[in-house]
């Protein structure tokens, strides 16, 4: 296999750093930063649902995708230029939102929406996932100043999520691909758990060649690696957040 | 785990049919029946590939899902009321798109596209898959057509694919989720296979608790059985058509 | 002239069956088949009316159709791909619309809506009749499957309704004309009568030369002989339905 | 029967004049007064055809329709508000197209395409059938001009046409129904005729009872009469233009 | 600099008249042609507000604008077959709204929102200006209706509001311009000023070279002389209106 | 007047800096911070033009602008989510091009198209100033790193250019307000600059009483200076970028 950028192994996750509150005027807010791609996370509140669960008391988590014109090399078209976001938008900010429904109490978060926007700045491969990991300081900061406001008694978090992509590369299964890698991968595959193991969301697709049983196994296994690094970030972020 | 529906064991695939040639003004076409789940699957041949890609000789493979507004109990609107299509329609298409392009050689192709239409008559779950594994044999059937019509000298396919649904439904795994364990289940999964048992697509969903791994290799293994069974009726498919 | 399909004279509508009950998830359903052409049609029940007629007591009937994209030679894109439907579908679902409502009492009917949703599985020509005709034999199912659930005291409808087309082609005037007969015509023709006769809409368009009212005449009388042969198939599915 | 609006007899036409050359910058221009109906119809000529049909040497014609949102009593929101026109602009500007079409060589105005632009001023009943009239004498104005610069040798007209409203009201079939009768009738009919009595376009609709094949052959009466008084100030307003 | 049309000195205005009460279905209108422009201006009375401002007592204006198709020398789509209108309607139809808001007092206006259309019939330069000025009479008018009507007790008009355009043309500074001058001006402006010359709007645009402070003084003295022009036969045209 | 943040004096800009490269994968690009108003700017090249300016070998400037969900208070739904921008992004956006195409030569940038985005990251008032004078130094950061190319011999700019928001507030004459006070402002003005002090735009509006040729003057001169500010520091941070 060729050399990784960052002169990462196979199992390596490329630097990554998250600057909690860096829109203040959002409720909660993150600037991820993995490698060359960072995505602005903000974490909006809404005191009311939408109206086909209003009144019963549970709240909802849902989330946007949108990715800057020149995030990419060459300039990507704005998606209201066509009038409705594209399809890879419309299944990006799917899976973000469902993913991080996975660790929030509804009865707990009470009548409001939580609004997780996630904005590529610069693009490097692998913005879905940093757009999850991202969003989960959001939203966890979002949550604390709904405490530190009175309006909610404790946390409706009941874990913690992030998500990594990882595939096979060159016959070799890596994680965290960066752009270059991926668009060569035979395997690309984006795994979403929670900070104690448990997967909230496997997506594995084979690009050009099936892939086997065991070669899904390894995935699964670096997956695990990288997910545990990120959730450490994630904490540290936010425990620079609240000092 | 309350009674099936059909009787079936938690490895029962619902009884499946797949009528070659439903609708003849296609190039190759099939309703699939399974269970109370009925999608019209049709391949329709257009002699030009998209701009993007024109002038390499090779071809394309794409798909579009819908559903008619009579297909579930309660009226469904067409998308075009709304002008685009929604999300979950975006989702499903692109899935069905990559599954289908998992076992095509595009050299063999052509420079021509192929549209595979996937049109819902009644669901009752397992929608998505149920339209992978139907236009597997509407497009075998258009390839079929090709090679009679001279314009194709051997089949571009280099295998076939087909997709079932398992999940978690009540801490059971199962395959084949009907609508009533669809709306329950604790995991939703969905397993795109090669007929010699390649992984071309893993979607798992964990909707209320984190999935763990061992559960993962169980419902894989559910999936590889459901599929080795479609792969059959499939099988049988094509060979009614050819007689 | 030459000859027709099917071997018919002037005055020969195409073999026609309508199947009731095609689609079970609908609250009345029927597939008719006329000659090559095939529709889907459902009726669906909603128990509210639009806004602007909400509080009055009276009932609301309307229609949607569209084509499946294979259902016609050349692949039809979705009206969906466009955001919305196009010219020639907007005036056909006004048609069924108001010619079924032509038939229904609205205060028998209640405050409900009647959706009727023609699809169009294949298409030779008279899709817009056949849409008409089937749409009548799902209505009047929906119906009688109100008065079974003890939501309707009696049926509303007053009458029964079909359509069909006729046309001068080469000169001579027809009835029932296939996609072949229908793009030479000079004269096009839609006629949509009740059972017992009386005209509820008639719409003639002069293609190339202007209309005689001596050949106009000619097709009012041809069309009445087709509608009461098509009376005859609506009246065979529904007593098929109830046995 | 209620008297009628001017006076009218069952058989009488509002008050009607023509003026041409009402909007300078285009090709050919008319306001249609028809009572309380006003129109500006405009044609427009591009040396151009649609794509579908370019490089054959025939030309096209096409229509569009709009209201003024104070035409009516009420403000009616512009179609474009809505991002589309509604149901009933787009059978209207069809059958606008149609009926022009229905005069017109294409052969003989050669590769170009003459858009028909009426857009209605205020609106007492019968816009469509106004805008047909008014929409004619554009279109000849239009084809003079062409000819006065060269670009034509001679009318790719073979005819004229014009159109009129009939229905049955109070039990009564009458002509030219201004907006109150047409919101009481039983029966709503618009008649396109050309200059020599040919029908180009007949439209019958039963709103409340069907029609009967006596009444039908009344309306024809009585609109060919309306149609031929509509003729003569169709000629006079392009004698006056001549002049 | 080239002779101007109407044989004009750099400040003289075209020749102008407003014709009140042009259509008579609207509460107030008026047509004003300036030159070949000429745009037909209507207020529309709704009894309601936005709903982002009922029950507060007070009303508002809101403008639309728009080109028919035929009003300047070669067809100008319309918006809506566009699905939106275009970045230059948006942004004039802003500009009128503000300025005819700057005359009027909500509170005295009451709960009920005045709709402000302006059509343009032929464009020849300066079209956003002339529906400012016209569409002033317009309203106007639709107050004093309200008044007549008892629905008003005085006037919520608390002064009147012209506009008109101004620019530097080959050096010189000159109002009113017509297309061929506006197309080839170095500085476009378009000045908006009440009956009492305050000014409401100013926007000045440099098309190739800057503007200096001094030919800004020079244009907004030109457009003062102009506007006290407009005034006059604005109260001339309410004058005959009420007369 | 109530006192102004960071203490300002009515002749006083909030704080100020342009951070150049902030979007390493534009071509140019620059984050401006004026008090808590916050823009991303990036200048994409593309080597095309628009089609109707195709072959003249002259270049082209547009800019398109949005603002992040986050951005205000409130959530701001997305522009996409309603299928278009809205008539306040349409207006900026127009505002952001005509600006800075008057200071580039389309003849010396060649036959490519600058898109100039602006993105708000935080809005607390003068966004679309901010956004100006920031695109300001991405397009000349674009035009440097062409020339280091060797695809442009000289840069295209003839000038520079910077905006800056004044209005009257409580009766007194400041500039660059922020959101509190634009949102009480009776007058509120844009105006764009060029280095040199030629005026590129000036749009003045009265939002609640008329604005005297005496304010206007006093706005201009307050514009004046605070641009002339604006230039310095546009001025460091290119030379920083060049560093």
């Amino acid at each position: 296999m060729s050399s990784r950028s960052y002169g990462r192994d196979p199992d390596g996750v490329r630097p990554t750093r998250i600057d909690p509150g860096f829109v203040p005027s959002a409720t909660g807010s993150a600037l991820i930063t993995q490698g060359e791609t960072r995505v602005i996370c903000t974490a909006s509140v809404e005191e009311s649902v939408p109206r086909w669960m209003a009144g019963r008391g549970t709240g909802w988590v849902t989330a946007e995708y949108g990715m800057l014109p020149a995030s990419t090399g060459e300039r990507k078209a704005r998606d209201v230029s066509k009038g409705r976001p594209d399809g890879r938008t419309v299944e990006i900010q799917r899976l973000i939102g469902r993913s991080l429904r996975g660790v929030i109490d509804f009865q707990a978060l009470g009548e409001r929406t939580v609004w997780l926007d996630c904005d590529v700045l610069t693009a490097d491969g692998g913005t879905r996932c940093a757009s999850i990991t991202g969003a989960f300081v959001a939203l966890d900061l979002a949550c604390r100043r709904l405490i530190a406001e009175g309006k909610l008694a404790a946390s409706p978090l009941n874990g913690s999520v992030a998500a990594i992509s990882c595939g096979i590369v060159e016959g070799t299964p890596v994680v965290d691909l960066d752009y270059a890698e991926d668009s060569t991968a035979e395997v690309d595959a984006n795994v979403v758990m929670t900070g104690d193991g448990g997967l909230i969301e496997v997506q594995a697709t084979a690009e050009r060649t099936p892939l086997s049983r065991a070669h899904l196994d390894d995935l699964l296994a670096l997956a695990a690696v990288g997910i545990e690094h990120l959730r450490a970030v994630q904490e540290d972020a936010v425990a620079a957040a609240a000092s």
